[in-house]
């Protein structure tokens, strides 16, 4: 396939691009195999410069001998086009469909972005999981890294390495493999070293209506609880969801297996209503003059916050069996790879300080969802606008990262990134220039080489001139765990998400730069009066920053 | 009457007190003639120091040899007490009932506290009318100062100065009040210098059903508006019972009498609906454990949102009508005291950047809800739990602070002040030791001679070691025009007031208190660089602060 195939019409004069909250622009209209440009000016540079596989839905509507084109944007942004001639209307329309809906991973953007500030290779390998073993394996020697998966056939969604209880063998947790819904056999998602318990993540157990058993995957969880101990096993299902899953060789585990395991069932909404409930809620955001009462019963009946709420509580209740009842827990729903990584990651956030740094949180994405194994490939294929054609899209990374926020809400002070930050994951894990959500697992990505073939959005982040952007000024390091407040009175929308183009955020934005500028010259002077580079402009905050502050105060 | 007489019970020993998120206190309860102490320990300062007349309802429940008592609270804070004896359990229940319905007003604790750091006359006289009318009067010549009301004989609402039409001698002024309903006959309430045109307020013109007209009435408003020029009257309650009011002898202004004023009808509700959607929120706010499905629904039907936005649209009404449309705007409901005051004092935050000063807020609440007549002492006689007594009471004010709450939301850096300012208000206009907002109007204060035997609220809260803790760290003048969105979708619930005892703002606070530290260090460190008072502690943060911080960096 060439690209120049798909492209009908490539250059229309006397366009008019309508977006909300910004002046109407007229210009030239080119488009080309990743982008959408719109030049105001012969060899200016283009005002728009949209990513063709940011759009989510193509509206067009003829009238005459003009057209309109609506696009409606994965990020949730409206743009509109009004376009001359009825024919290159309707051929821009289907080349910008027919470009964003090309699905071959490596024809994307980020195999061919080559920013000259950065290096293909920078960022890969920042977070290797040798590292997060490194600090396991200081804290105690339950724990061992295997490689029983390193050609992916253990499971082929999981990455090479794994941690894996010391106590079984590879050949154990190859036959325990073979025992759980695509191969995701139980590993070490979190060592929580204050209690001396693990959070671990699997997919359902294939027990089946014969109602199967597997020796290997009972004695990989046996090894984990000494005599008289009690684990949980917290499943993302509802109780009779997870028995009736037994007619299709899935399954729960049977108390009378694993005896010192006891199950709780926590049912967590994904895949088709999930998809829905995102699309109400962002029809209802776009309602430009709702009643309040239409306006919060659409809120209501979207139930979005109510995701929130049930993602929120179940995160806690994992963390409140480690770090209260100091037990072992394993989460799993069916296929392990939606629900049990939004509750494994966000009990992390809320029980691991090192999670709530920059580069902690970062770690996380890339140890808990990115190679963990959540499809992001096919669950961010389209966003909210992109109904009908919807099979396996759903939000869950968004509920993720909208309960990240309301944790940065209600802890203005424990994160160090800010809702910016937030914002950027959600546009980059719809469509992005950089390869980092690239695929569904590390096995796709290995194929596609795409470590090797497209830059990463950590080395785009971490640039020095891009990172102070997404700091939290008022961060400081909490060593507590945060126990979040999950009374539905307490979630609230994510406005800066959901209303980010329909709302402008200037004064809101201000206030956060007046807070920035109040930090970096809080920094400088405790640096002036300490003697040290006087004169010289205030540095970038960096970690530790406000801390600095305090004690320089 | 003693107040001695109402205290059946004065101490009960071993009281159990259970107080929302803080550990319970056993001790000595001690009812006094204005207060409920409880003493954990002899002769120590006690842990409890309730000023009765903040109890909103008492509830009692008798079993066996103990009983409980519950108090709803006016800042709606729920207290609990456990208290051994039924009988004593009664008996403290009927004092604390009979201390809190006290409704003499001379009898109320503001006439009785005596704080030995301020002197009575201290901050009654900080925002005379004088001053106001000083500024005005620099600016424009169409105005004058009227001493028609010295003796409140034209309208018993009204302060004894008042601003007119300079046009107008105060003859036909009296005869005016005479048409206007309790004698509100319009006056400035605001002169928008930039456009040049007045905000002004009344009550309803005496129509009735006969249609009667008062030439003095119209020539007083003729006079505002030069040939040609058009000026609007919004009316506060709908065109049907605007109509309706003429069956009592009310009514509106016929365009036939008042042909270059415009009539706009933007019905606001008052009274009886507004005081059930403020306690139907309240419950909706208490209820411990409801789904996220049914905490919308119940925010959805107490429809206080609703109220909000309507108030908000309005007061953007008419200062659109005064900013961009440059026309005079006469405010009016019914009897000029509720909804009137909301529009015009929420019109004068939105366009005057001096009424967002700390002072300058303080002296349009004196102006515009104070010394306007708003009768705090019937429409905050009882607060959210006090259904059922309620005839005149209504939550205007408090709507009032949820506005302007709304507003310090969406323009983070436009208020000098902060959140604790407006629920120190919310307290004092329930239930205070101050006598600023006691009785319905300027002549009750001065038969009570409050302003000669009560300290003002403006006094105390002008205590430098009080005034800090009000300022907005983030304040930085801003000379526009603040127009708030007031899309459903912007109006948020108030958490800091409809949830503060219920949910912990522990961490907002510390959120708060860092960046106040940062405004202080970045204070302290411009002084320093400047060679300033080097090595004293940081000062208070001040009025312009933050532009200080700018300008000296």
């Amino acid at each position: 396939m060439e690209f120049s195939e798909l492209i009908k019409t490539a250059t229309v004069e006397d366009a008019l691009l309508l977006r909300p909250g910004l002046p109407a622009l007229r210009g030239t209209l080119c488009i080309t195999s990743h982008h959408l440009l719109l030049s105001c000016r012969p060899r200016g540079d283009p005002e728009l410069w949209l990513l063709i596989r940011s759009v989510d839905a193509v509206e067009k509507r003829v009238s005459g001998s003009s057209g309109t084109i609506t696009l409606r944007c994965k990020d949730l942004r409206v743009l509109q086009l009004q376009i001359p001639g009825a024919e290159r209307c309707l051929n821009i329309a289907s080349s910008i469909e027919a470009l964003s809906s090309v699905d071959s991973v490596m024809m994307m953007f980020p195999f061919f972005y080559r920013p000259p500030s950065l290096r293909l290779e920078q960022g890969w390998h920042q977070f290797p999981l040798e590292r997060f073993f490194q600090r396991i394996s200081s804290q105690t020697s339950q724990w061992r890294l295997s490689t029983v998966n390193s050609d992916f056939s253990a499971c082929p969604s999981y990455p090479p390495a794994v941690i894996v209880p010391a106590a079984v063998g590879d050949d154990t947790v190859a036959r325990a493999a073979r025992f759980r819904h695509g191969g995701r056999f139980p590993v070490l998602s979190y060592f929580h070293a204050k209690t001396g318990t693990a959070l671990l993540r699997s997919s359902q157990p294939l027990t089946g209506h014969q109602r199967r058993r597997c020796r290997e995957d009972e004695k990989l969880l046996g090894t984990l609880l000494d005599e008289g101990e009690r684990g949980f096993i917290i499943d993302t299902r509802s109780e009779q969801a997870a028995k009736q899953a037994r007619m299709s060789g899935g399954g729960t585990e049977p108390k009378s297996c694993y005896p010192q395991w006891r199950r709780l069932h926590r049912a967590l909404e994904r895949g088709r209503p999930l998809q829905e409930s995102f699309t109400r809620l962002a029809e209802a955001c776009s309602d430009p003059a709702p009643s309040t009462e239409r306006w919060l019963s659409r809120l209501e009946s979207s139930r979005w916050l109510s995701h929130v709420k049930a993602a929120l509580s179940t995160a806690c209740l994992a963390a409140q069996c480690l770090d209260r009842e100091r037990s072992a827990v394993l989460v799993h729903g069916a296929e392990g790879t939606d629900t049990t990584l939004l509750v494994t990651a966000l009990a992390q956030l809320i029980l691991d300080p090192s999670c709530r740094s920059l580069s902690g949180f970062q770690g996380l994405l890339e140890r808990e969802w990115i190679q963990a194994g959540h499809p992001f490939q096919l669950r961010c294929a389209r966003s909210a606008a992109g109904h009908g054609r919807a099979r396996q899209e759903a939000p869950l990374f968004l509920l993720f990262l909208d309960c990240v926020w309301q944790l940065s809400r209600q802890f203005p002070l424990a994160l160090e990134f800010g809702e910016k930050l937030l914002l950027v994951l959600f546009d980059n894990a719809y469509a992005s220039a950089c390869g980092t959500f690239l695929c569904n697992c590390e096995r796709e990505r290995s194929l596609c080489k795409v470590r090797e073939r497209t830059h990463s959005l950590w080395a785009w982040l971490d640039q020095p001139e891009e990172r102070h952007k997404y700091l939290n000024p008022l961060y400081s390091h909490n060593p507590l765990v945060i126990w979040p407040s999950v009374e539905p009175q307490s979630i609230q929308l994510w406005q800066g998400l959901f209303l980010r183009w329909v709302r402008p955020s200037q004064h809101l934005d201000e206030a956060w730069e007046q807070i920035r500028r109040l930090v970096q010259g809080s920094s400088s002077c405790s640096e002036e009066s300490s003697g040290e580079r006087l004169g010289q402009p205030p540095p970038e905050p960096a970690e530790g920053t406000t801390e600095g502050t305090e004690s320089g105060r």
